[in-house]
C-alpha cells in the first residue's frame, strides 16, 4: 500500500507534498524542528498526518536529548517546550492536539529518575501506536462508509484525505477506496480545491497510483455536477468535529454541503474519532486558520493578481451539523442528533 | 474611462486579457480571421465584447475584399463565409450571434450592384453604433442596479463583468461602478473565477484601476462569506438569458445562487437586451461549452495534475430563474415571474 511517511531511528521521511503530483521528493526530518516547518510549510498535512508526524517528532526530540539530559528532572522543562513547538504549527486540526495531550499524559507516569533511554522508548511506542491505529482505523471507517451503498455509486470529494493525510488508507477517501475493492465505485469527482490544489494534486495523484476511475473539476462546478446528477454521495474528511457535530474542513466544504442539501444528495463526513473535540460545543468557537495571501495571488511563482491585493483565505470553513447526513467512524456511522449520538458512541468506545 | 479595445480603419487594437494583470499587452487584429483566433483563445472574451469585435471584423473584412470584389454581387457568398466564421469561434454567449443576425439582415437591404465601398460604410456604422449602443446600456444597468439600495452594501461577483467584457463601463461591474460612484459600496468581495482566473485577473484588475475597495477569494469560499454576513447582494453577468429567465453565465455562477438561496441573499443578474435570447423557452436547450482539459490541468505552464487525466471543464452553467431575485437590464429590473415579465419588456422595447 502506497505510504508517503516512514520513520526509522531517528529520521523521518515525508514525501514533500508540496511538487506532487509532477515531483516525487522525500525531505528527510532529524529533529523536531524539522518537521514543525515541514507541518508549517505542508509538505506534511492531513489532519491524522500530521498528529503522527508530531509524535515521531517527539521521538526524535528525546532521542537527541539523551547526551544533555540525564532523566526526566532535567528534560521536563525541554519537553514543555518541545510540545508548545508542536502545537502551534497549525490551529484548526485537532488531532494533533489529541496526540500531543496524550503524550503529556503518559509523561505525568514518568519519575524524576526515569532515563532518557526510557522516556525515547516510550515514545516510541506511543508514535508506532498511533500510526499503527490510524492504519487501522481508516479501514474501519472505509468499511463503514462502503456499507451505505449497495450499488454502484458515483462519489464527489474535496481535498485529500487519503494516504497523503493519514498514516495510509484514508479517511474519506478510504471510503472511497473501500467502495473500490468491492465494485460499488463507478467514478470519483474530484474538487480540484482551491487554493492549495489538493484534489487535483494529491487526491488524483492517489487515485492514478491505484487505478480508480476519476475526473477533476474546478470547485465552482461541483454544484453544477449535481444539478446533472452526477454524483450520488459526497465524502469529506474533517479536522475536527464538535460535540454537536459541526465539521470544521477544508475551504470549500460548506458551499459542498450546501449544494448537496439542495440536490438532496447525501453528504457524508469521514472522520476518526481523534477528530473529534467534545470540549467544544459548537463550529462556532473552531478556530480557524488563515493562510498567506500568496496561496491565491500566486499559483506556483505565477503572479495572477495585481500587485497588493487585499486576500480572504480561510484554510477551512465550518459545516453546520444539520447538512451533514451522517458521520462515518471506525465505530460506525453517527446519525443526527449528533450531540446525543457522538455522546453515546465515544462513551461506549472510551 | 478604461477600454481594452480601439478600432482605427481598419486595424482592431485589443488589450490582451490572457496574460493581465501582470502584462499589459495589445495585439493588433488585421483581418476577419485575427478577430476569430483573438476570441477562440481568449485573448478578448466577455459576451458583448465578443459581438463588438465580431462587428469590427466584419468591416476589416469588407474593407479588404474592395480590390478582389466589385459589388455586393460578387461578395455575397464570401461574406457569407466570414458569418459563419465569426459565428463558429464560441457557442453559448448569444450577443454575437445576435450581432451576425443583425448584420446579414443588413445585408439583406444591399442590391447585387451595392459598391463593396458603401458595404464597407455600412458596416463601419454598424460597428461604431454597437460598441457605442454598448455602452449607453452598461450605463443604464450600472444605475438601475445601484437604485435597488440606500445604504452602503457590500457587494460579490464572478468572473469579469467589466470594461474588458463589454464596450466600457460593464454590466455586473457597471452596476458596482455605479453604486460607488454613488457612495453606496462599502466593499467587492471577488470570486477568483478558477479555472480562467477571470476574477482575480480581470476584475481585480478593474477595481484597482479606478480605487474600488475589494478582496479576492477562492471559489469556494463564496458559500462561507455569505454564512458569515459579508456580503449584502451578489451579481453576475450573463451570456444568454431565455424567455423564462434561465440563465447561462461563467462556471460557478450556479453554485453561488444555490449559495444565495440559501443565505437569503439577493441574487441579480446583470444583462442588456443583447443577451437574452427569447427564442429558447428554458435553459437546457442552451449549448454549454467544454473547454480544453488544460485550463485545469495547467496553471500558466505549470503542471498542477498527473499526466494524462480526465477532466470535466464546462465553461459555462446554467442557473434557474427561481434562483434569480431581478435581472437587471437597460430597460430597468425585471422580476419574476419573468417570462411574462420579460415578454412585456421587450415588446414595449422592440
Amino acid at each position: 500500500m502506497f505510504m508517503a511517511m516512514e520513520f526509522q531511528p531517528y529520521r523521518l521521511r515525508l514525501l514533500d507534498q508540496r511538487y506532487l503530483p509532477t515531483q516525487t521528493e522525500w525531505i528527510e526530518c532529524r529533529d523536531l524542528e524539522a518537521v514543525a516547518l515541514a507541518i508549517e510549510s505542508m509538505v506534511v498535512r492531513g489532519a491524522p498526518a500530521i498528529a503522527s508526524s508530531a509524535a515521531y517528532a517527539l521521538v526524535m526530540h528525546a532521542h537527541a536529548a539523551i547526551n544533555q539530559y540525564e532523566n526526566w528532572l532535567s528534560y521536563a522543562l525541554t519537553w514543555d517546550l518541545a510540545l508548545d513547538r508542536l502545537l502551534q504549527t497549525r490551529p484548526t486540526a485537532v488531532n494533533l492536539q489529541h496526540a500531543l495531550k496524550q503524550a503529556k499524559a503518559m509523561s505525568a507516569g514518568w519519575q524524576a529518575a526515569t532515563p532518557m533511554s526510557e522516556i525515547v522508548e516510550c515514545l516510541q511506542d506511543f508514535a508506532d501506536r498511533l500510526h499503527k491505529h490510524d492504519l487501522m482505523t481508516c479501514k474501519a471507517i472505509g468499511d463503514h462508509g462502503a456499507a451505505l451503498f449497495d450499488r454502484p455509486i458515483s462519489v464527489m470529494t474535496h481535498c485529500n484525505t487519503g494516504a497523503l493525510a493519514t498514516a495510509g488508507y484514508g479517511t474519506a477517501l478510504g471510503v472511497i477506496r473501500s467502495l473500490f475493492n468491492q465494485g460499488k465505485l463507478k467514478k470519483v469527482l474530484v474538487d480540484e480545491t482551491r487554493p492549495y490544489l489538493q484534489g487535483s494534486r494529491l487526491t488524483a495523484f492517489e487515485l492514478k497510483e491505484e487505478n480508480i476511475p476519476f475526473s477533476i473539476h474546478v470547485d465552482g462546478a461541483a454544484a453544477f455536477a449535481m444539478k446533472q446528477g452526477l454524483t450520488d454521495m459526497v465524502v469529506v474528511g474533517a479536522d475536527r468535529v464538535v460535540a454537536n457535530g459541526d465539521t470544521a474542513n477544508k475551504i470549500g466544504t460548506y458551499s459542498l454541503a450546501v449544494a448537496a442539501k439542495f440536490h438532496n444528495v447525501p453528504f457524508y463526513v469521514a472522520a476518526p474519532e481523534s477528530t473529534f473535540d467534545l470540549e467544544m460545543s459548537s463550529g462556532d468557537q473552531i478556530p480557524i486558520e488563515k493562510r498567506p495571501p500568496q496561496e491565491v495571488t500566486h499559483s506556483g511563482r505565477r503572479q495572477v493578481t495585481p500587485d497588493a491585493v487585499e486576500v480572504w483565505n480561510p484554510s477551512f470553513d465550518v459545516t453546520p451539523a444539520e447538512l451533514i447526513s451522517g458521520i462515518i467512524t471506525e465505530h460506525g456511522v453517527i446519525r443526527p442528533p449528533y450531540t446525543k449520538q457522538i455522546k453515546e458512541v465515544f462513551s461506549k468506545s472510551r
